[in-house]
């Protein structure tokens, strides 16, 4: 994939919309060349105008960077399902948007460039191999709100029959457990997101709740310790749980979690490593040694995002495009 | 595939070789035209007899059905790991084989035709879509001494990093339940497969447990509709776990506990519907509509094993493989 973008010698944007802000980068051939974030308005009309603005203002800035280059193409990650077609998103609540709405048609018609709309967790997934140089099969694992991973498998985005590969958040954990809000009880999410910590451990004065809860256990606090470690085994059942399905070779740690760093990595390989050595058959697996963590900054998304819009234009050229990452499938629209 | 196979107009052996018996198929031009049981000799030496004096029996009605035709190739499922190379099977204990032995060279060498070696599941996963008709991506849910899936997804065979794909028996299921020869604690085959009944719902005289147990829950026996809605609980988290990690369409139940038929469908589609009816999320899912039954028989194995043969022998012979459901990957080994 590298080479592909190397070779391409294109600038690209990418910009990964949240709920609250856009992280928007710059790629010119494969690498990060400016970045920015912007304040993100909400519903369909607020969020064409968002992601117009980020691009422009991008854009704006090729001009010091490399004379008489344009944007050739822009990738965008959403949290929602994207569905056939322009670009379609539905189920976005975060940005408001909840009935199906063609952004990647509206933004196409907006900024005269092919655009690609793609599933935040499937850019990361893709940024993250890109960003990490790994060839593998891959699943990013976001412990964030919920827990949900982008799964890239032989080179291709996996998202299933009806979208939902990955939702490994939703796979029941505690059979006793509290009830979740997709009507469940007992949800992995329920046990292994950050909002788990936040509600286990309310953290002082605005300090994240991960990075408070895990300095607490470092600094020998028992309750903390505890916390801490009935994190990381809900965390270690969502690797075991996409190690005995999909069997990826590498599951990256990423999410408002992953900011932690190193000790939440520590953890979670700790957690892996107790299963291990209950059970030659894990330990044949080698669980702990596929877990690493996303690079910090959360870039991992919208280079992603870059990275899916250059495969997806240049899979509506022509017939070669059906040995890149991203192939011509149902769920990842480029629209002219 | 099913066109790749009418077109091929071929002979070809398949054969499923299990801990007692190998069952045997002679396919010509994609239809089972003969049939027949061997009893199994263990130990390599044993397996490479058995299978040589299998083809040759299949071989040897050929004649009188297809006058002229000749055995083209030979595909095997066996159940162990598949290693690459020529065809090298590891871990196959209940074969008697420990040590890795290059079953696909040394069959190919005793048969003097291509032979594809291929995982019993796997080959199951690939019969069952064509035995069935089905065309989207397919999990092939083995109910019998364990649990486990092979997966057919994209048209490939899905294996993994490691072989570990499909392997969802070894999720863990009850965090207080019994210790499993894995080593872990609860683990999901514990409740979900046929031994699990066995163990719960002791048959008398040669009745299987799985049939009687049904027919006892049929009638109205409180103990045995527990003991079945349990199982089937159990069965609805491996398809809840196939769905929320690899969202295959179709889930096809097979092994021993599927002799059963109809009231095993029935029961693991109503503890599906109960989980669709508590959760909107996995109601838009459409679990319970994704289960299906393996065809009585256990055909589909043979017949998967004769179809691997063939896109193994079409793989190794030119550059038209990548679009096959088996194309040149690891742990499939054709050797000629």
């Amino acid at each position: 994939m590298r080479g592909d973008v190397a070779s391409a010698r294109e600038v690209v944007v990418g910009l990964d919309i949240g709920g609250t802000k856009v992280h928007g980068v710059l790629l010119v051939d494969g690498a990060v060349v400016a970045e920015d974030r912007f304040a993100v308005r909400h519903g369909a009309d607020g969020v064409v105008a968002t992601a117009t603005l980020a691009v422009d203002a991008l854009a704006g800035r090729l001009a010091a960077l490399v004379p008489g280059a344009e944007v050739g193409a822009v990738g965008v990650g959403v949290p929602g399902l994207v569905l056939p077609g322009a670009g379609t998103v539905a189920h976005a609540v975060n940005l408001g948007i909840v009935e199906p709405e063609p952004l990647g048609a509206r933004l196409a018609g907006a900024l005269g460039v092919p655009v690609t709309v793609e599933n935040d967790l499937n850019v990361a997934a893709l940024g993250a191999a890109h960003v990490l140089g790994l060839e593998g099969d891959l699943a990013f694992l976001a412990l964030g709100t919920g827990v949900a991973a982008g799964l890239l498998l032989d080179g291709r985005l996996r998202r299933g029959h009806r979208g939902a590969a990955g939702e490994v958040g939703h796979v029941p954990y505690a059979a006793d457990g509290p009830r979740c809000a997709c009507g469940q009880v007992g949800c992995l999410e329920l046990y292994a997101s950050g909002s788990a910590i936040d509600a286990a451990w309310p953290s002082p004065d605005g300090v994240p709740a991960p990075a408070h809860l895990f300095r607490a256990a470092a600094a020998g606090d028992v309750d903390a310790v505890r916390v801490r470690d009935r994190f990381a085994d809900a965390v270690a059942t969502a690797v075991q749980t996409l190690t005995l399905t999909v069997d990826v070779e590498h599951v990256v740690l990423g999410g408002g979690v992953s900011e932690v760093g190193e000790p939440l990595l520590v953890a979670v390989r700790r957690a892996l490593g107790r299963r291990e050595a209950a059970s030659s058959f894990l330990a044949t697996l080698g669980l702990a040694d596929r877990v690493r963590l996303a690079p910090p900054g959360a870039r991992v998304a919208p280079v992603g995002a870059a990275l899916a819009a250059l495969v997806g234009r240049d899979a509506g050229r022509g017939p070669g495009h059906a040995a890149g990452p991203l192939p011509a499938r149902p769920t990842t629209a480029t629209v002219a």
